[in-house]
């Protein structure tokens, strides 16, 4: 059974494995794909955001921030990041920590969320959001620098909470 | 004859007249309107991004801010901000910021640039960045909170460079 629930300082080692396998792909983040550790803490577990991990036996196996996307007079919309353990996904958990952080959202009073650079190649994060009720309002040309293909394009992705 | 140049320390009172004014007016950026100048320091005058003027008869009547819209795999894509000073829109300020921009962004290898958050209401600006090459490539609904006007949309702006 996995929870999901706030992080604690003693969950970042966790956190770590899972982002620094998942930036060094180059290919979904936008984050440097050697990105330390002490950049990591700052970026996950700033004090602007809220950090979630979910849990499952004991180890944890995602991931999430949440965040408003902008301040001031866009600090209605939320943002979120999802990580999820290597040789863990595909077992529901970009979902649930998902549909996680739209509920954690409306209660923040968030009105909607919106993801701003959702890589287009990656395409089981696009199904997924989509999925989930996102909807494509952008698409952003060749802003994304892919460890493997290059320039790609990356889509603005939306909805109401 | 408006010079366009790096701005100065001694530039900052001048920046903070128009960035007061601007912000004030709650209809074009997502600045709390109540943002302090000490605030306004840390956001124009930062030392992640270049802050430029453009000086008119010895006063200055325009700023912008020019920077990488992201950091890492999105750094080849430029972002910038410009105020024109209350009286002097209108004489083509904006468009000699934008095109003084472009050029500086080109120099510092910029490949594009992108402006996330142009209030559709704002038609003066969004048609200025349409003739400045500007296309709009998606469309955030209900993204700003409009002083006058409540939730508003907003466009993403892009163009290679």
């Amino acid at each position: 059974m996995m929870e999901i629930r706030r992080a604690l300082e003693a969950d970042f080692e966790g956190i770590w494995e899972i982002f620094h396998e998942v930036v060094q792909g180059g290919d979904t983040y936008l984050y440097d794909p050697d990105t330390t550790k002490e950049q990591a803490y700052a970026i996950w577990m700033s004090k602007g955001l809220t950090t979630y991990v979910a849990v499952l036996d004991g180890q944890i196996v995602g991931t999430y921030i949440l965040k408003p996307n902008h301040p001031g007079l866009g600090s209605h919309v939320a943002n979120a990041g999802y990580m999820v353990k290597r040789g863990a996904s595909g077992n529901g958990i970009g979902a649930a920590l998902c549909e996680h952080s739209m509920e954690e959202a409306r209660r923040q009073g968030f009105q909607a969320m919106q993801f701003n650079m959702v890589v287009s190649t990656n395409e089981r994060a696009v199904a997924l959001w989509q999925r989930m009720g996102f909807a494509i309002v952008g698409t952003l040309p060749k802003v994304f620098r892919h460890s493997r293909l290059g320039l790609v394009d990356a889509y603005v992705m939306h909805r109401f909470l």
